[in-house]
């Protein structure tokens, strides 16, 4: 058992989760603020140089697990470490998101899909990507076929 | 206050953190096991389909943190958030592994710089990066830079 503690919170404009666009084909633009606690500020130093940041965050408003189960983005089930569940054993969610200016300790972002008040547990640098030619979708890139659909944005 | 439990343990080459490939230029092609616990199985289900995953998992052996701090990257300190420091005030961990094969439970991957019993608190499908036109690495840039380093791998 590992006890997590909240670093900041997220300032969105989505205040339900029927709001948040999802499934295949979502895009993530929406502009918001990470409003980090006063005493880790000294955590952000340098911060500011990178352009895209991992953000670790906690589902507070997901309740319990289910280890296969549905998912906006097909028709079929899916075990839940094959999806971005919010009902996964540890509520843990992870964002990318851009970094567009940093202001003492908020840092205004690009590309939230969490909540309003989401508490945040950490950030890390985003560093590099695995190249799109090595890349296999599994079970999004055949529902995205069987849609016919060929945009390859993340769901 | 979130609490975590761990849904299965990592299965590494590497006994003691002074094996890890450290710093720019680090390569991380070490093989290694993401054992998942019984009760945990169903969740795996279509995991196989997929290239590349999220690991989360514990800093299980870090104490402490520090919000400003020395990486082996680099000459300089640098906020914790900043950087991947396992001394961090949530001691989460976070890489990117390729999926080589699934045996039920177990999911032998490659690119673990974990060590041997490292317990994981989630698992989640890898979907896509940003593209590296539009990315920027911060101090990290800058560091190689003044080492005449041109090599862009993660550290």
């Amino acid at each position: 058992m590992v006890t997590m503690r909240l670093i900041g919170w997220v300032r969105s404009p989505y205040a339900e989760t029927s709001q948040i666009p999802k499934g295949c084909g979502a895009k993530h633009e929406a502009e918001g603020i990470l409003e980090i606690l006063p005493e880790f500020e000294r955590g952000l130093t340098d911060i500011e140089g990178f352009s895209h940041l991992f953000v670790l965050w906690a589902f507070d408003r997901a309740t319990g697990f289910e280890l296969v189960g549905m998912t906006p983005a097909d028709d079929r089930p899916h075990g839940v470490f094959a999806t971005r569940s919010p009902r996964r054993p540890n509520p843990i969610g992870l964002t990318v998101v851009e970094l567009l200016r940093r202001d003492g300790a908020r840092l205004h972002v690009r590309g939230v899909d969490m909540l309003e008040g989401t508490p945040i547990l950490d950030l890390k640098p985003y560093l590099s990507g695995v190249p799109a030619e090595r890349l296999r979708r599994g079970w999004l890139a055949e529902a995205e076929a069987r849609r016919g659909q060929t945009d390859a944005s993340p769901c």
